[in-house]
C-alpha cells in the first residue's frame, strides 16, 4: 500500500532514505567482483569475454559469434510487427528532430589587437552504447543512446547487449539499432563489456565514451574505467516524483505512479500534494490498479518501499521537497505549471500539466529519457549530443597583443615561481 | 637532454608511454589510502579533518581556525605586490569576458498541437574549488575555477586548500579568490578535503560539484566521490605538445616545451617537427636553458623522462600523432596554423602561430586553463560555466498531441512489457 506522510520533517527523513536507496547497501563483494572482471578481460581480451559469458550469461559463444551477423540484423525485422516498426520509426524521428536542436557549434570571436578566441567542437572518434538484457532491454534505450551519437556525427558507434536465449538478442532492440543506423553489435553484457569498450580486445574496438544504463555490475565497472574513457552518468534505479494540486485527476496519477514502480523492484514513485484527498484517492487506486497487474511481484515492491505520498499545505513546501530529492522525473500535475517551474531548482525532466504523463517522455517527445537519478539531478543533465562531442578552446595572439600583455602575463608567472612561463613571453617580445 | 626521435612507429610507441605515465603505476596503496580517509571523514566530520590536517600537513589547528577570517583576507592585500593586484584583475577581467560567451540560455519551442519542448539551465546550488597547496598553489587556479562558477550564478562557492606553513595560505591566492568573489575559504587539503566537500560536516557544507586539480589522492578522492557529487574530470599531469615546421623559432620551441616541464617532474613536453635542423636546435637550446634554471631539478627530470622530439615527414603525419596523443595543449608554431587546425581531432586548447605561447592561455587570454589531461581531450573539454550548471528537459502535451500520440506509445509499451506506461496515456486519452 502506498504511504501517506502529513508531517514535513518526516517527509524530508523519507525522502532522503528513498534518494540514497541505491548505494546505501554494502559494495565492497561487487567492487571487488567488478574489478576481477575489469583487469581479466583487460589482461585476455576476447577470451575473458567468453568465459565471463559462459559463467554469467550461461551462453556459450565462439568468438565469431560475438558479433550480430548482418543475417540476424536481416531477419529481426521479419521478427516485429509492422506497428512495432512504425512506432520505432516514428519515435527515431522525433527523438532526432530534438536532439537536432542547439547541437554546439564551432566560434570564432575576432578582438581588439587582432587577438582571436573561439571553440571548436568535434565528436569523438568512437562511441559505445551498453544496452541492458532480460527485464530491461527496452528498443527505446537503444534510440535514447544512439541517436545524440549519430547526430553528433560520431564516426564509429558500437553497441553491446547480452545474450538471451541461445544467444539471442531482442529482435525490437536489434531492429532499433539499425533504425537509428547502428549495425556493428556485439553480444556481450556486464562489467565484462564495459571492460571491453574501454580497452579493446581483439574482437571489441576501444572507445572513447560509453553510455547506457545497466546493473550495479555494470554502473561500477563504468565508475572504474571513467578516466580512461568518458561516461555519460552512473545510473541508478529510476523514480518519478508527482507534485499535484486539487485539479489533478488521481486515476491519472496513481497509474503514473505504478509506470514507474514497474520498472524495478527498487523503482521510486512519490506523490507531493496539497490536496489530502487526493492522497487517499491515490492511494487507493494504487491499490486496486495492482489487482492484475501483470509485473504485480516487483511493482508492489517498489510501492512498498520506495513509494510515498506526501501532503503538504503548500506548492511552495511541494517545490522545497522536490527539490531535496532532485528526481529524475518530475511531473507537475497542478493547475498552473509554468507558474510553479520557477521554485523547480533540480530535476532531469520536467513534465507539465496533465496531459503530459511520463511516458511521453520515455518514448517519444524528443527529450532524452536517459536523465539523472538518485540525486544527481542537483549537478547533472540529460545524456545529450553534447556527451558525444567536446572542444578544443582556440587562442591566437598577434605579435602586438603579445607585446601589450607581456609585462603582465611575467609578473603572474613570477608570482607562481615559473620562470620559462615568463620567458616564453619575454624571448619573443623584447 | 631532450631525446629526438625518427621512426614512426617509435614515436607512436613513445607517445603511448607518455600518455599512459599517469596511472601506469600500482596506485592500489593510495586507492586504500584514500578510502579510508574518506569514509573517516565522512563519520567523523570536523574532528577528522583536523587530524589528518596534523598528519599530513603538519598543521595543528582547532574547528575554528579551519575557515579563513576576514581579517587573514584584508591582510593577504597588503602582502602582495600593486603590480601582482593589477596584473590579477587583468586577468579576472578577460577570463570573465571569455566565459561570459555562449552561457547556456534555457529555450522553449511551440509544436504543432500545442506542444512545448525545451530545456531549462539553472546553477547547481553549491560549488566546491580545490586548490592545491605547495609547488602548485596558484593564484591562476583560483581564478580559472573560480570564474565559471560565479558567472554559472552558483549561490554559494566555497574554496579548499592545504595549510602551509603556520598554517598560512598563499597570499596571492587569497587575493585571486576575493576578486573572482569568493570569500569562504577553508584550510584544509589532500583527500580529506574532498570528502568533506563531498559529504560535509559541521563546518564545511556539503557541495553539488567539486572542480580543481590536485594529486594523486586528491583524484583519487574525487573519482571515489563521484555520484554523489559531480566532479569537472580526473586532472593528471600537464603536457604540451608542439608541431612546428621550419618557420618556427628554436628558442621560443624550446622555452615553451621548459614551460611545461617546469610545472611537474611528471609534465610532459613533446616537440613534432618537420624540420629535422629545429629538432637539433631545439635539443641544444633547452640543454641551454636548463643551466641555471631555478627549477633545474625537477624540470630536468621532466624533460629526461617526458620530453621528445620527433621529426616526421609531412604535417599530416605530426597531426595524425599528436591526435594519438590528445595534448592538454597544443601548439601551432607553424606558417598556416588555420590549414593545419582542420586535421586536428583531439587537443585541450589550441595555441595558433609564432605569438601564442602556451603561457598566454595558463594565464589571461580568456579560456579556461583546466583542460583535459592524459589523453582524455578524446572526449572531454576545458572546464567551463556549464560544469557548474544543469539542465531539465521541458515537456508539455496538450490533450490533442497525447491523443495523436497514443497509439504509438501504447504499442511502444507493450512492446517492453510496461503496461501501466501505456495506461496512462490510453486512460488519458479514452
Amino acid at each position: 500500500m502506498l504511504r501517506i506522510i502529513n508531517r514535513q520533517l518526516d517527509a524530508e527523513r523519507e525522502l532522503k532514505r528513498i534518494g540514497d536507496r541505491t548505494f546505501s547497501g554494502e559494495i565492497e563483494p561487487q567492487e571487488k567482483a567488478v574489478k576481477e572482471i575489469v583487469t581479466t578481460v583487460k589482461n585476455k581480451g576476447d577470451e575473458a569475454l567468453l568465459d565471463y559469458t559462459a559463467k554469467f550469461d550461461r551462453q556459450v559463444l565462439e568468438v565469431v559469434n560475438l558479433r550480430v551477423s548482418g543475417s540476424e540484423l536481416d531477419a529481426a525485422y521479419q521478427q516485429i510487427s509492422q506497428d512495432l516498426l512504425h512506432a520505432i520509426q516514428l519515435a527515431c524521428q522525433k527523438i532526432e528532430a530534438f536532439h537536432r536542436q542547439r547541437v554546439p557549434r564551432s566560434w570564432v570571436q575576432f578582438n581588439e589587437d587582432d587577438i582571436v578566441l573561439g571553440k571548436r567542437y568535434t565528436p569523438v572518434d568512437r562511441a559505445g552504447l551498453y544496452v541492458p538484457g532480460g527485464r530491461a532491454s527496452y528498443p527505446s534505450t537503444v534510440l535514447m543512446n544512439a541517436i545524440p551519437a549519430k547526430v553528433a556525427k560520431v564516426p564509429r558507434i558500437v553497441m553491446v547487449t547480452p545474450p538471451g536465449e541461445e544467444g539471442k538478442i531482442n529482435p525490437a532492440v536489434l531492429v532499433a539499432a539499425q533504425e537509428a543506423g547502428i549495425e556493428e553489435i556485439y553480444r556481450v553484457g556486464g562489467a565484462q563489456a564495459i571492460a571491453a569498450l574501454a580497452y579493446g580486445t581483439d574482437t571489441i574496438p576501444k572507445v572513447d565514451v560509453i553510455t547506457g544504463p545497466g546493473n550495479i555490475y555494470v554502473t561500477l565497472a563504468k565508475k572504474m574505467v571513467y578516466g580512461t574513457v568518458g561516461i555519460d552518468s552512473l545510473a541508478g534505479p529510476s523514480e518519478v516524483l508527482v507534485i499535484a494540486d486539487e485539479t489533478a485527476n488521481p486515476t491519472h496519477v496513481a497509474v503514473d505512479l505504478l509506470a514507474q514502480a514497474e520498472h524495478d523492484p527498487m523503482a521510486a514513485a512519490i506523490l507531493i500534494t496539497t490536496d489530502e484527498k487526493l492522497a487517499y484517492q491515490v492511494q487507493k487506486e494504487v491499490t486496486r490498479m495492482l489487482e492484475g497487474h501483470p509485473r504485480k511481484t516487483l511493482t508492489e515492491k517498489a510501492i512498498a518501499n520506495y513509494g510515498l505520498a506526501v501532503v503538504v499545505e503548500s506548492l511552495e513546501v511541494a517545490a522545497y521537497l522536490s527539490n531535496l530529492f532532485a528526481p529524475e522525473h518530475l511531473e507537475l500535475e497542478v493547475s498552473d505549471p509554468w507558474g510553479l517551474i520557477e521554485k523547480i531548482r533540480h530535476a532531469g525532466a520536467i513534465f507539465l500539466g496533465h496531459s503530459t504523463p511520463e511516458a511521453v517522455g520515455d518514448y517519444l517527445a524528443g527529450p532524452n529519457h536517459t536523465l539523472p537519478t538518485s540525486g544527481a539531478a542537483r549537478y547533472a543533465s540529460a545524456l545529450g549530443v553534447e556527451t558525444f562531442m567536446k572542444h578544443s578552446s582556440l587562442i591566437q595572439y598577434s605579435d602586438t597583443a603579445l607585446k601589450q600583455m607581456s609585462s603582465t602575463i611575467q609578473i603572474l608567472a613570477q608570482a607562481e615561481g615559473l620562470p620559462s612561463h615568463g620567458d616564453s613571453v619575454r624571448l619573443r617580445t623584447e
